[in-house]
């Protein structure tokens, strides 16, 4: 159990804008996080917990996530930009989530990933309570899922009192760890965390991981499965995921054409 | 089996207001009140049937409860007082819930209890009926569920031929009598009661008891299950159930909206 | 096998109105009829197929059914009245359900029966097809399930090559004799047929049985089932159903709002 | 393992138009194209994925198919024309479905066909990866299904490191070659293709092969499962689809009132 470990924290904290400012991110960035935020919402991935964020386009050790709030109510003013420790640049005194910790130490683990989905998804939380079980590749939508996605047990680095929260950055670490060769990690009792090179990726691995979730957990009912052969996952990432703008563009339209009906009406 | 238990009686009934006025409860807190009531009707957790109370500001030997109806359509005007025997100060020829008792006896029972939601959720029926079988915490946002939620069988406490509702103070008693040490029991072959310190806090407690009841089913059909360790239900309960208000705005804002539209459009 | 069962057939089908007319059925009766339908459609008891029947007011002897159509499109226009034979008397050329044998054939063998429902509903098909199963009373909304619902096995009455229809009288008086103390039955492969002692309960009970059914799944998953005693069933029915008004109200409101809506916009 | 199967691909493709231009399809096989395209899409059979086709009226060696996109935002300016071997007539330099050689070697193969729909719908694919189990027909909406419907494996004609999609002639013609005898063929890994003598009843298949993979998934769970025989599957073919324009009538309803509304609004 790791000795700085606060078990008595909220999960909303407040924090000082202790880093340095620098080059504001593009704007057209904060415009793609905040519909993902919606797209995740709209599509069942989170509800009002689960966050999105974006690799900073101008400062690769920054990162943008929204302050402390339900995913599907996030605008552009709600973006706060992090350093890599976790800590604000601009919070202004608004509250975080104390999770940002999976973010900054997925970035600084991986420089390729742009983006990152942390999530409570309904299909994905089963699988991750099974012992002897991995979500594994079932079909060609998910090959990113892969040959069996690690499990993240929390009592090995945090002991077994936590609130299975990624609260600090020895948490974030461990949990990153797990990330080296995959693209997509279950954390026991609480969820998933899944990686991309854009926010489009992120976004569509997030909605297709639970699908695939579903599907295992059906199929594993019935008898024995075949899942995807390790060339299938690999040939699948290069040739479907050069697809998700499609999925995406549908998303935008259907999150944009949800929210100006509210608009109207409200 | 208890000899007073009159096993024919309507499920909605008539009651004289034998109990004195006394103040009037706060304006916002019967506000919160039917506004529970939408949420709970939104997300699923009641149909026509179920109902939701919170015990009275200025007198804590009392109650408020909706009168008989379905939770979706509760206005200000249609929620009643009572007392924790169950006898109505202003219900003024109105029918009102027959299982009132289970509110009144909880609220007896447990004085630090200061909302009570009852309901027959989609996952948590299942759940009531298999012999062995009891709800357990599964995840991080259901640490209130802890180590095993206890079944309450009514035929202990009132024979095997009742219609399973809590018709009366000697049921109303034996249940609230399960909520030492619990803060969610459930009810064979009917459905579920679960307890907390806010109304906000009873309605995030109803809706993730169904989520961790829907994960227990799937999760327990694959092989064995890891749940939450006693430390890890408390350390839940203590940081994530901060954060009610997460959700709860969230609840608010979509059972406004939703509301607003079919009344523009009505 | 029936000699006279004439395989091949539309499912809709033309009929002269060869029944005398005589006196009206009550206007509020077809509204009744009407918003059945609809109902019916809303909740997922139906799709564009199944239908819903009540006895007529005034001549116990005819009852009252949709022509041919999707059931959440009918309007009092649509309604028709038929001998219990299925004998027409106002179709005035329009097709008509080939099935409406069930409704005359359980009329005529269950007096006290005034409005029958017939559906293919989603969990209830499931539980006609396994081989020792039987739907059977889980909660106490659906005590009219009893201790075990018959299923009709149409191969016993028509061979093992029809189309699952209740396509002539034949057919219809084999199901109709399942309902001798029992007001809910299973049709293997095809779906089930409820009956009421009015629409109200008819159609409450149509929906129960569905939520019933999909319990029944999930609980028989993961160990031996405790159902509702004989005992607890008769005492659900009487005090139960007396609330049949409750969700009834609810779903009409429900009914009449959606189409409100639609007609606005369209 | 074929060897002129490219694994390196995307799955939009841009293709110059080769093939020469004939008789125009009928204005009026546009539309149900198009309005096919969105009933598929609400009705959650296809999601951004899947496509629909039919054969050109007027030309039984062309088909009918819409550029590359997602099915519920199909326009009538977005349908092309192909020949049998994915060649195309007017594809005027936008991408088109990597998979239409699914289309066009079925349309070859069986000439009685005159629509297809592929997806990947949610049922499906879970029954499409379980050794030794077959979609079978299980009740009477879906006699098409059949005694047991093929598992087409990818691996057997295209090696162990496809992406699973029918990505070129080779792949479709073997494909095509379990249409013999059957109506619907699951993909593993990957979804179904179903095929009718109109869209109407290609559709009606498609979402009715979705319930009865759904319906198979749950009652096997639950024990032996009686199927529909032989006899039965052929006369619900018979009897039950000649009903197609039932449920047709009512999607296209719905289809029309949803993009009426969203028009109205946006």
């Amino acid at each position: 159990m790791c000795p700085d470990h606060d078990h008595a924290h909220p999960i909303a904290v407040n924090v000082s804008d202790s880093a340095e400012p620098g080059p504001a991110p593009a704007a057209n960035l904060i415009e793609e996080l905040v519909i993902s935020n919606h797209i995740l919402f709209d599509q069942g991935v989170v509800d009002a917990f689960g966050h999105v964020s974006v690799r900073h386009n101008a400062r690769p050790d920054h990162f943008l996530l929204a302050r402390n709030m339900a995913p599907g109510r996030v605008t552009p003013a709600d973006v706060v930009e992090f350093t890599l420790d976790g800590e604000a640049v601009n919070a202004g005194g608004r509250k975080v989530y104390l999770e940002r910790f999976i973010h900054g130490e997925i970035y600084r683990k991986r420089p390729d990933v742009m983006a990152v989905v942390h999530s409570h998804s309904h299909a994905i939380v089963p699988l991750s309570v099974v012992k002897g079980v991995r979500l594994q590749a079932i079909f060609h939508m998910a090959g990113f899922v892969g040959q069996g996605a690690p499990v993240f047990e929390i009592r090995e680095a945090g002991g077994d009192a936590t609130d299975l929260l990624i609260s600090n950055n020895h948490l974030g670490r461990a949990l990153a760890d797990k990330f080296v060769g995959h693209d997509i990690v279950l954390m026991r009792g609480h969820g998933s965390t899944v990686v991309g090179s854009s926010l489009p990726q992120a976004v569509y691995r997030a909605v297709y991981a639970e699908i695939n979730a579903r599907y295992q957990l059906q199929a594993s009912l019935l008898g024995e499965v075949t899942y995807l052969t390790e060339g299938e996952s690999r040939t699948c990432i290069q040739n479907v995921e050069g697809q998700v703008q499609r999925p995406w563009d549908l998303w935008v339209e259907q999150a944009r054409a949800k929210r100006s009906v509210q608009h109207t009406k409200s």
